[in-house]
């Protein structure tokens, strides 16, 4: 992929959600070009984490008057998709960065939210996380005026190609999760390079060793005088970074169908026995397009109107009550399911539209597999159908956490 | 089921979609009380299309000057699932009569349309249809001033029930399809009464026979001096019926899963050796429960969302390009094909987290799997499939036909 | 049906397995003549079990040298499937009826094993069964040579077509289950008639009052001077009546794709605009036709198997271990659960290869769904799949109960 | 993996076929150690066939007497399945080497099948083969007493592992098919090694060049003095080698689960908020393993079964007729689209039981899938369903081809 084939810098920065969308969409097309090449050598992603900072993707939630795009999440959500079509990994990386720059809104003070936010946006900063709540290996040390982080996180989305890194760790001696900022060149902060994954394989998922990061107080998200300071909708993180997965599943289905049909067109052939010409005469390969594009439609539907439907939430955060809060992550468990199903039959299917051929490793077919089949395991799907049911069935809403 | 458990009179017409849907919600509670009774008893609703006329649902798409709801098909569309929950019968009749009431517009003159639809709004008229183009069994003979329709039609939805029929018929020695409206109790106009299916038992959808039923050329639709003088959207009628049965099928699945919930909660019992108190803490109910209700979910927002893009075209008709049309019907096939699909394994399902005394014929949980059996063979779901695939596959949009 | 077609007297008894199927079938051939009329009806089976006796069927596994004939539960499963292709209910009858003959070898003294089978068979002698151990329901009082059953049982499968009623209650004072087989004309058992389920309906399941039924001591089954004397297989109960349900779910999903298949072929028409004359080449036709009739296959040969592996354990059930009867369980659980999923899936989609007018209620082809739905939720299918699972992954074998 | 663990030649030859497989096992055990590693080399089996070799399996359906297994084609599937659930690649070699080995029945002379037979016996000799049909790329020029063969070939199974190859071309200015059997090292045979697919990488499958390799006229198969002289049942390589295909397919699921379920009794870990302290208590993973297995259960019943309705064909085929041959055709095309269908389930959902780091490169699981997805596309697994559809409505049987 070369970023050299747009000059970003000439072009005028969308205003609508529309003209975002199809800024990723362009993206998504240079991204393309050379994607299962890329995916095949697990290129470290320089390059492309600078497309999407030339081409102002990254400051898509950023505020308009230090230059950033002004969106919401459902815009967000959309260009996540759109880039995850070409991209899964990238489609991710993005995701987590819009997931990381929106998070000061969590748990900042209304101070820290907008100087990170300022800031961020000016340097088109890209944000990158060793926040993994399940293990609680990250120590932090209060030296008065400073807090000392030390310890190893096993999944660093982002890691090396990251301007910016949320850490986070507990207190020692107190129960207190304290997340901050750091940019990810700090000394103490060593990144392992040992992602090598069946699939996601650019999103330098690998470990992270935190070994004495310094942190001033003042960069304590939420924190005054050392107290935390929370605002009642810290626990929107779940809902929110669990529809980032939902788009870059729905964009990496996408792709997938899109790949496979140009190649079912130009490639395929149709079965020696079977008595029609062309492949995409052939009764079962019409059946199977047609199936497949009418359950992602409906996914995307549900994507689309779920991430509406967060809009109050996130225009008044405060106004969030614990049953709008928790009916939104049903929501989204929903969503969440049926965006893994459908995705991990899309992206194994397209190969019988395709046909034997499509199995070599050049084409780059089965990435798409790959890339759904590893991420949907971040959290059993099953607990997703299981906050549903529970709720149909007992009235029950999902109690909040910091993980999925 | 009684209709005097609301005074609709000294109710207020609902203004908003949601005041419709809410007047809908009214209109199914009462509905649901005896459905299972109604059903085993092939009850004809005379009592229950009575309800429909006083609740004022009737004429919700009639002109607001002339006291109709002077709502789109959105509205019409939710309207039908919320009736359809309770009893599908009466939601496929309702949705019947929205788009013979509508269908006025597809081929009548403006004077046609406008007459059609002031008179029938005041009268809270019920339509019924002898339409379907698949038998071409009715002839006219041009008798100077006046049509004469002779034949006879296998289905004839509403039928008896009905006060206004929708009459087609193929004017002799030529190929002219000629729609007309005429008095249900015109005589002529013999109802068969022959419905005797495993679903949709109560909407009188058996044969009739026409036999030398007259109308006069005024009233040949779309006709005058006995030229047909055709509007470009007379096409619509496949996607606009076809989102009606969407949103039936939609409406019994979701009944089916609602009925099935209460049964859960109240009278399934845990499995004996299973460890668990109760059956809502079961956890392959609670999957069962969470699985369907994110599949009914998708399917719903497709199914809105696809009723939202048509609105484009029922607003402005004669803009409606022949690709605009095609891509519409694509999307309707789409969710036709997922609604058929999703409300089938609902509602075989529910069987499943009720347990084995809900199969006593007195519970009636299997009505709506039979229901929804039945009329989902209307047409062959494969072509819907087929349709979508072909569309995404080879760029070509459906052929418009006059049934389904 | 009409017993009187077939003068069985004057035809050989069969002496090999292969000739008991096919004398199944020519039973199954009368029955299929009105199967669904009489289902409709609810018509009482008198005269569909005397079809069984004269037929020899019901003595199948009765001894040779008294008349009977001498076969093994494989046999007895592939006569239960066939039956059970015309007529759900009396597949379940037969095979009940089987497993009641059969059970007397599980609790009998070999004495009362001996004289059970030897008078039944003689006798042709038809059983029913009031037992379901869910429900403790039926309390026993010992008055010294007597025993007194008093009580109620919820569902007596055969009740008022039997001959014979096997009881089960437990010792008044103790947790000791004694069974017993007394005349179904005992004053005293008194047939509910209240089986009105949505399928299976001829079964004549309903509950039974037991109203002071009066056993010798002798004839408690097992029991020497009031003593039990049990013999180490007493659990086959499970594994053997889950297979008897396997083999009619067979057959019941068998007969709904023949039944469909002569439909389709005769009476179906293709779709008006798909190219093809007739429905039988039409490509989504014919795919569905395969599918369901490779999974079936795959279903047979799996309950075959199943059966061969279990006559290890008939032969010699001194010699069964444990292990041996827990991995029997294991291997019946996993068939029961593929025979639960196939049969539901063919008898619901025989009606997409057939058409909308196979519907009709006099076409009768939705009886082969209920009647699956019915029976299938027997017991949670969830928990078959539990039990497979559960061994296979913690190498731990069902528990031995008498319930499923 | 190391041939030197066990000194085959120290062991005895089984005699048995449970003796066979039991070898099978020992040699699957082998080859298990490093199979993943070996997949992700894309290393040439060299070691793995002298394993095939060593342990005698090559010359299972050898004739005794020239020290083979003497065994039938039931155990040749059951060996197949073994090896491959270790190692797909080289259970697919195996089973093809088997077709070549047996394949000199189908056309040779009774003179040349003998031969072939002893000699490929003697020397433990491993077949590949250049056979595809689809392509007529290798034209024969008639040299008088020698043909040579000119072309080449897309796909050539075993290439530079095997010492045979069968080679098949169309005599010029003819129709006429001529196989014959090549040293694989002649001069003129060069192999591409250009096989670098997603799944099945050791099978070395990459393309041939043949470059004037002569062939005696004695060496045609078939052939006498010319003219080709065909046994009847010349057309059983379709269902002879595709039950080979459904025999890896199920190894490789079997092979899949064994491994998962290692993996999640000894690694993966209970989700945080399930209350579940061991993934192996996890409902939800449970009842996977319990679905997945009774799946392959049913199908491996199938495939034995349908394996041994084959050794009627098998021991007498001059006495195959169209219609048993059709059949059996027909039973092979329903166990193929359950193997495929199967298979390709398990292979992907054994990620949902064990868990996000079963997705490191280092596990290997992933092999699984991309083997069966890879050869399932060897031919369309719809027109299998197909040729069962059309069997069971039109009874119509398939047509012979040398092609799937």
């Amino acid at each position: 992929m070369t970023t050299t084939g747009i000059d970003w810098s000439s072009t005028e920065t969308p205003t609508t959600a529309e003209g975002w969308v199809a800024r990723a969409a362009e993206v998504s097309a240079l991204l393309a070009v050379d994607a299962a090449a890329r995916d095949r050598a697990g290129k470290t992603p320089y390059e492309e984490v600078k497309l999407l900072k030339e081409s102002g993707l990254v400051t898509l939630l950023g505020p308009a008057e230090h230059g950033g795009g002004g969106q919401e999440w459902p815009t967000a959500y959309r260009v996540v998709r759109e880039v995850a079509k070409a991209d899964g990994s990238i489609g991710q990386l993005l995701g987590y960065h819009y997931l990381w720059f929106w998070a000061a809104r969590l748990v900042g003070t209304p101070e820290q939210v907008a100087a990170v936010e300022e800031q961020a946006t000016r340097d088109r900063a890209f944000f990158g996380g060793a926040v993994n709540p399940r293990d609680d290996d990250v120590v932090i040390t209060d030296e008065g005026d400073t807090l000392v982080y030390r310890g190893r996180k096993s999944f660093s989305t982002g890691s090396k190609v990251s301007d910016l890194t949320v850490l986070e760790g507990v207190l020692e001696g107190t129960d207190k999760h304290i997340f901050a900022i750091v940019p990810s060149d700090t000394p103490g902060l060593v990144f392992h390079d040992d992602w090598d994954n069946i699939g996601q394989r650019l999103t330098e998922s690998g470990g992270v060793t935190i070994d004495g990061v310094r942190v001033d107080w003042a960069g304590a998200a939420g924190y005054r005088d050392k107290q935390f300071t929370p605002r009642v909708y810290n626990t929107l993180n779940v809902p929110t970074i669990q529809l980032v997965f939902v788009n870059f599943y729905l964009g990496i289905a996408l792709g997938a169908l899109e790949i496979a049909r140009t190649y079912t067109r130009e490639r395929s052939r149709s079965w020696l026995h079977g008595g029609y010409e062309r492949a995409v005469d052939e009764p079962y390969v019409i059946d199977i397009y047609g199936d497949l594009t009418a359950k992602l439609w409906a996914v995307e539907a549900l994507a689309d109107k779920v991430a509406e439907e967060a809009l109050v939430i996130h225009r008044d955060p405060d106004a969030v009550t614990e049953r709008l809060r928790g009916e939104h992550e049903v929501r989204v468990a929903a969503v969440k399911a049926r965006a893994t199903e459908v995705a991990l039959e899309v992206t194994a299917k397209v190969f019988e539209v395709t046909g034997a051929r499509a199995t070599a490793s050049s084409v780059g077919l089965d990435r798409f597999w790959r890339n759904v089949r590893t991420h949907t395991l971040h959290d059993p799907v099953a607990y997703k159908r299981r906050e549903v049911g529970v709720f149909v069935l007992r009235d029950e809403l999902p109690e909040p956490t910091w993980y999925s």
